[in-house]
């Protein structure tokens, strides 16, 4: 397509958008990260959900919906493909039959991953897999800042008596002492709970809470000015859990809560994350079976590629 | 759970949240009223439809749907089963070969209900239902206020020659005496008519008409400041049309109209009835078949549990 | 029903809503276009799609969908068929195994129908059909200002090497002289491109480029004030590409972009078309096998009926 | 086409499957039966529904997916459209709120039909619609015999305290003399029952009553040449229940039993009608909603061909 | 609806069948065992699942489907509510987030429940299941017959490493001396495999081995008199996993395979179990997500009902 | 996973079956088919078909959906990866604006793959493709021998007016000479037609034709030996169209017609070809809009795979 020594995400006039790899982005796959500023990784894991599964087939599906997304943000002007080597580097092989395991299993694969200077851009399977990616993120950044996008809080104690479900990673970040508590902020949540004062436990820890009702009605774009005060100063992940979506835009999820946040405002917030120092981002729960046709897909695929659009190092035009 | 006196709703650690009874909100089954202050009540009926059909199964999806449903409502601190008896009491055993007889057996259940001093919570089932419900619930409380969240004015002279349907029961409930028509509002009406006119004739009677086009963008928060003012003053019964909402967040309804309520407007005209004298409410027209995977029913609990959440001797935490 | 001369849509109150004939709006169908003010025309058209087709079935799905749409507008009190005559003239006999000659059959086809008095409504197909009708149109009128409500700026040079697909009939247009530049706007553009500036082509010619950025959170109305005066002046033609909606009101297309515009925005935008000289409209890139309950075609049934109030010579009650 | 004096069916090569007019067949719509030998009606209806709903829009689906039929049936040489006159006349207009009032409607409407010679090939619509057209029938040819091909006996004495609703046509027509019980057929009964024995109450009539126990893993040409010495020596009447077939061939239906029919048992049973002579014929209890994208829809659209293939004139090639 | 002593389905004519409780056939739910000689119990598990998950919703899903279901089986004249007292006894807690501890706590359940003279009818859930089941069993009754209808054998090893998961329970079953291996079939296995002759090893342990291709095109029963005559002298469980029938009858599953059984065929395996001593049941591997109109649930509902009326004790009419 | 010297499929063991490439059977993908013996090709095109579309995107859910497949066919015990070196070399890039060009680049791009001694198991796309695949099957064999299995015989003289559409490849392959016609089989024809006599063309032409009729109800093992005898005697090609089947095993079709194949006939069809000379396989005609949870892609696989296991050279074991 051009002489840039960057990979380029294959082109709807060398093959029709139906076509082609189902990689991310229809972009090179490769096995390992070597050489590579930025990989689209896929966790294909659902068995720490509690109410609907599926999101086992997340990846597959962002994978497979991504296909229509071209090089250039014509929103914002970035080119990421100008001045990052971007590829797709598979799935972390979890034991779909043991959480525990499987959560180990993540760990030592970032681990492994991070010894490359990449950021990882995590394709979801469940919010579980937030806590493995935290560990190996604060092994080599120590106590990172956090965006956390989502419906939940994910700060359960338990779920059914159990210290790993995806209602619990937050806690046990915390309690491992992975962030910078600081610097955290969630964002869109809401819903029913098992207390009134269930979104207190984070502020108590000193992150900034955004209820999804200080969200309504409006641009987001002031509160992330905020935002940008509050986590920088030091490495950030970002976490974003398609549920903080309303169910109307992101209906491929398991854990619905009515009320959530727009499209727009989803954008906002990841434009808003421009001048970071992002680490790494995922995007989890997604749940194909209850999508197909796959709108939730669609969304999530563009999603990522404005994660990647605010990397640290991409071109802007 | 807890030595609390009050029907719980089964926990998500007690039961994972896709087992356990089918019941709203999994909690206890009981026949009768008897010892409730409010009571969840099915009705299984779409023989009033005049478009698509499917609100027969309506209650099933709701309650199916509503199993995610925590005891607290975050964002408003209610904590309805601290302080009130909640049961599911099954469902009227409608005619459905006979819309006329079935009405008239809404009717009956309704009188029998009210004998007990419970406030009900109706999943519909198709709006027919709303003329019942009324005529009981003016038996024991006089004309009561009327606030009606629709797309649709409900108040046809009659439709193919009936005056029995989903389109006539607040014309019926107007001329039959039900309510005290200076206290009724109607909010989010719009779609095409018969006639240019065809909101004015509630006008005339005293109503409040708030089309869809003056809800367009905002808060309604200050208009429910103005509805309460309106509808205040005396007993309100409360009948939520799913079809309200755009259909982009309840698809599962049968008389779609474009331009409808958010979600976040939703939730602010509920939790704005807060202090009414709230005798009863109703949520109608979730039709599951033309949305199998249950958003739309989804919402419906969700909407459900915060009508509950603005009865009258709620707790609040 | 009446006395009146115009056509009328078949009423609930004469045929059940799910019953009679599956034109537009249950209008009377005729072949030709003689003796109408303005005619609904389908093009089942898919061949110019370049991800998900479909949109072949788009006039079936959006006239079995029109069959809720009774006759007045309440919100803008327009009363179309008190002073239009009206009717359905069926589809235009594309050949679906080429492109090509598809295009010169829909332009032959409308230079016949424009022979008559007579505004085209057209039910798509995807957006290729609208260079042909422009041409036919430029033919009659001369070259005609544009509104043009879309995801997409449809102005490439080319998609895989042809000149002739669904990306390109605005490009097409201008080189042919078919537009008056300075009276074209273009509404909700959005999305990823294959280079940053990739709408800034049309700025060049004189469109006004409206982003779907510039929309959000916000009325529409004082923008239209604005297209108004840059439209008018001279004949318009109004093309509606139903993807400039967030996939959330129309999941149902193929060419998917997040965040575009909301369904109270596209009435704005129509209903702010009122007052111009409109000489014809279409609907395109309705998708059915992507949204089989008919959501989307739901909306664009709408649509087109509020398409059809503001033309020039409806009555308004 | 050709200079047939005959209506043909709108061929592909004239316009596409996808365009066209949706009528049966894309035949010509006229309003009365005037000049016809067979007539395609609908009756869209499901308020004599016990389990699931939709057969309101059986009709419209049915001539929907009847788009690709072509005039002939290259396995029995059938030529229909070269020795009758054939015509879609569109729907019975019923009364949706009221099923006794609609079964009037329907033998008024048949009563005027069968003025005409015409055969009417009946698309339902629930299976109550048979009572009043075998009332019709009946009229005019005296008791008929009758070949009922369907899961149900739908012999019922009541149904929740109604005489008349989808489950009791067959146990009226005979308390009402409608049949000549020594000729009538009842073939695929199965399924689960208020007793033991209730398929007997047929056989105590006369009826030949054929399990579908006893079609399984076999063609049932041998059978039809029972069942044809069984009904024939008078006029007869087809009625066919869509959920006489299994489930996996037919799911768009409302009360649904295991273990049914094949798809080629049912064109053997069809195909071996021909030499009767056959008065009518229905196929009933397609529901669209639960089968979206036409299955359902297709197979009967292809069985009603069949019907009309062994209607008594019918030219073989 | 009659004097019997015993439970009896909540019929249509007390309740519209889309109305009452969703428990299995609308029978009476109670909490435990006591008193009765059947009981339907659901476990909603699908983290045993190697490829598509959602059979944690299999046991809520067949409830609600088994709605249709009348007492009595009119193709065997069995009358299963006139001799054994049944209900629904609900669901066993499992623990979604730990395989390993939901197969303990089953066991435990199983334990609990057989200390009772009641037959369980189980309603999965995933295959593993059968493991724990099997365990309680063998404590009660020793090495048990089995009658194991799947498309899989479900003996291996290992999956990923793991001893339990849903493609193991029946090497574990043999290893644990829980099964009489003399006594044991397999039927309608089939598919690929990780070798070409890993049925052989279910062969080797004395298993009878049915593979799909014995059965194509045929009736099974005379398969079953050698079925019977295998497995009888001693207690047998039955264990029925929905994906041995072929996916057009019963799409909704996770492991699918293609060329399976037929519904005649699986009605003729379980009406051919009539005589054994059949100590329990379960139906497995139904999942929801795949098929939310619930036809494969409607399926599954119906074979669990026949297993319950060829337990031992059922009165014949 | 082993030290055999051919690829192999990712293994369920090393992968979670939903994880891993998307690529045929999880095979290794390789751009050119230097070295393999066989390769999985897709071809995404729908623009020849006539009724519904979307077969552009069968390739991508027939390699999705094949993610289940073990390397052994335990009912036929071949072993195709034991002695074949296969890949998945990705998709032909088609021109989605145009059927010609579109024909000619795919007669290219098998002419250049022919010149590796390789053979072709091409993913459909629609119909269209087995023309120009033949082209270059004959410009290398000289005239094959043809194994068709289809639904229709697709030998029209034109469609629409146009020689190349996609039921035309069978009567150009005729007319151009690349068939050995004494050596051509057509099986599972069936529906209507434009004439009664349209599969007499065939047979004129030295074709064994097999209507469905001639199929049902019976094992076509014996048909498949007179099949092997017609066909056998040089290089013969294998074409499937997955209407061939009846609709309730593969929904997910376009020009659906009832009354076809079983699933356990396709299966004793292919494996009834093991000894053929075969040269290249096709399976055509997915069309995954209609289909979107994947059962029809299921049958497309592992049909697939069966075409593999019969192909000259590989091992049984």
């Amino acid at each position: 397509m051009s002489e840039t020594p960057f990979n380029q995400p294959l082109g709807g006039n060398d093959m029709p958008r139906f076509g082609g790899p189902a990689t991310m982005m229809r972009l090179p796959a490769q096995e390992s990260a070597q050489g590579l500023d930025a990989a689209f990784v896929g966790i294909p894991m659902d068995i720490g959900t509690s109410n609907r599964p599926g999101t086992r087939f997340g990846p597959r599906q962002i994978r497979d919906e991504s296909r229509m997304l071209r090089p250039f943000n014509v929103a914002t002007r970035a080119a990421p493909f100008e001045s990052l080597q971007v590829a797709d580097i598979g799935d972390v092989p979890i034991n779909t039959f043991d959480l525990k395991k499987s959560v180990a299993i993540i760990e030592r694969w970032y681990d492994a991953l991070l010894t490359h200077d990449v950021k990882p851009l995590t394709l979801g399977g469940d919010h579980t897999i937030a806590l493995p990616i935290l560990r190996a993120m604060a092994k080599k950044h120590g106590p990172v800042g956090l965006v956390h996008i989502d419906a939940h809080a994910d700060i359960n104690e338990q779920m059914f008596g159990e210290e790993i479900a995806h209602g619990t990673p937050f806690r046990r970040a915390v309690e491992e002492g992975l962030l910078d508590c600081e610097r955290v902020a969630q964002i869109g949540l809401r819903g029913t709970g098992y207390s009134a004062d269930e979104f207190d436990w984070g502020r108590d820890q000193g992150f900034r809470v955004v209820p999804a009702e200080e969200c309504w009605h409006k641009s987001l774009t002031p509160l992330m000015h905020e935002i940008r005060d509050k986590v920088g100063g030091g490495p950030v992940y970002v976490t974003f859990d398609i549920d903080s979506l309303d169910p109307a835009y992101a209906p491929g999820t398991g854990t619905v809560e009515i009320g959530g946040l727009t499209i727009p405002q989803a954008l906002e917030i990841i434009r808003g994350l421009k001048g970071l120092d992002i680490v790494g981002c995922d995007l989890v729960e997604v749940s194909p079976p209850y999508d197909p046709h796959g709108q939730t897909a669609v969304v999530a695929a563009n999603l990522m590629f404005e994660m990647l659009c605010v990397l640290p190092g991409v071109a802007y035009r």
